[in-house]
């Protein structure tokens, strides 16, 4: 069992009802849990409610800060279908919705009739071994999430330099440290947890208000290449695209957010 | 007021609830309403419960067959914030729920901090009055939402010449028929009206298992350029990458369709 098992597990509290502990190892940059990590305790819990057992499609709304501690999740099942079931989540802390997800589990597995087709390439990233390790020097003290997984990368990101590209665009491989592989559970905190591509901006963080996940296939063990780009910005709102791939070269999941910057930010670039 | 807002209008029957009459004017090829129309309908209940006027970002999940008659629109307000409030609405109809939807809410004119960027191009369209439209004698009888929207492109489509061309994407002009211009609640409609990017691969339609939407911006009266593209098809699971861009280059709103293909099919291409 990998860490993230261990630390998205969920208790039953009743018919509807999970209690969870959100712990401080999955904290980002402003201290708080991580949106992805908390959204993969929901969705461990309305998994317990589904039949099928891999998250398809995810939609998170982000409404409240969580701390670390206990959290309820209050679920409700919408409707359970031959292949695929639908169900909500509510993760309530301190008399507060603090986040609200509606998710459609089916059996990624399962042999389907349709044709698998891409018209997109995966990450142009060197093998792993040969790519440069986002901490070179190991993770730094905070945030807390820096320790749980490793990234490597074509060429040190200009953000990291002090002196971003003004591109919002980046592709690295990742996994989670000490072992454990990624379950389909683990997708919504990796399209999460790495830099945001708006540091390449300038900015120095990013705040999601809603996030959208697919799951294509179960996530294979070890390296998984990813890409990240943010297209639009309009006032501050902002998207981003995230892709993840495995070593062969298959689509694994896709996300996109809308989030807002965090401050302080200067902003290099004027895009076109 | 235009024939669309007619359609997706509400009645309050109580504090938190509305009933609406789903019409048959929206209907695609499998001859029930759009879910699109339906969502816009979900959408105008739940924003008599939220103080901002615009939908920000909306996440729908399509769980049974709406067929044309009443529905009965249940809401929830989740977060009520400064700048921004969220909420849920559940379209129910005969017993059973058919959609569900959770949007954020927001004042799309209000001045906001952050800056304006984009990374992207909007279609590259010829003026509308030198492009072609797509039914040039007339919208066919059926399905009944031709006869809503116009559609104007560089070329015919080569879905409609019975070849199709193996690429799933298309780019187009469009607006409301009879004069009516597009509103913030129109959005979710235009981005699930069009043909499908598939039709390009030789499927004869989609049909939506979830959809997310973010507006940037209120849309502009007259025609607006739209881009659609598939990039990402696993067993007949695929997305729909949608754009909406005024007539000065702005981006007005963008979504993503999780989808399965409507059968007869026959794939001309394999993609990469």
């Amino acid at each position: 069992v990998s860490r993230f098992a261990q630390d998205t597990a969920v208790e039953p509290a009743g018919e509807d009802r999970f209690t969870a502990v959100v712990t401080d190892r999955w904290s980002g940059f402003a201290g708080n849990p991580l949106g992805g990590y908390v959204l993969a305790v929901a969705l461990r819990a309305l998994g317990r409610r589904l039949a099928p057992p891999d998250p398809l499609a995810v939609s998170a709304f982000f409404l409240e800060r969580v701390v670390p501690g206990p959290v309820e999740l209050r679920t409700r099942v919408l409707r359970a279908g031959r292949r695929t079931a639908t169900g909500e989540v509510g993760v309530h802390q301190d008399g507060r919705e603090a986040l609200r997800a509606t998710a459609t589990f089916a059996d990624l597995t399962a042999p389907r009739e349709g044709p698998t087709l891409r018209f997109a390439d995966p990450p142009a990233l060197p093998p792993p071994d040969q790519a440069v390790p986002l901490y070179p020097d190991g993770p730094p003290a905070a945030p807390t999430v820096a320790r749980q997984l490793e990234y490597r990368l074509a060429a040190e990101p200009r953000w990291r330099t002090g002196r971003p590209s003004g591109d919002p665009r980046s592709e690295f491989w990742t996994r989670l440290t000490g072992g454990g592989d990624a379950d389909p559970f683990t997708l919504p905190f990796l399209v999460d947890a790495a830099a945001p591509a708006i540091m390449e901006l300038g900015a120095s963080g990013s705040v999601t208000l809603q996030l959208t996940l697919y799951a294509h296939r179960r996530p294979t063990p070890g390296w998984l290449a990813c890409r990240a780009a943010t297209r639009f910005m309009t006032g501050g709102y902002h998207e981003e695209d995230f892709e993840v791939w495995d070593a062969a070269g298959n689509l694994i999941a896709q996300s996109r957010q809308l989030a807002l910057p965090r401050p302080p930010f200067a902003w290099p670039m004027a895009g076109r």
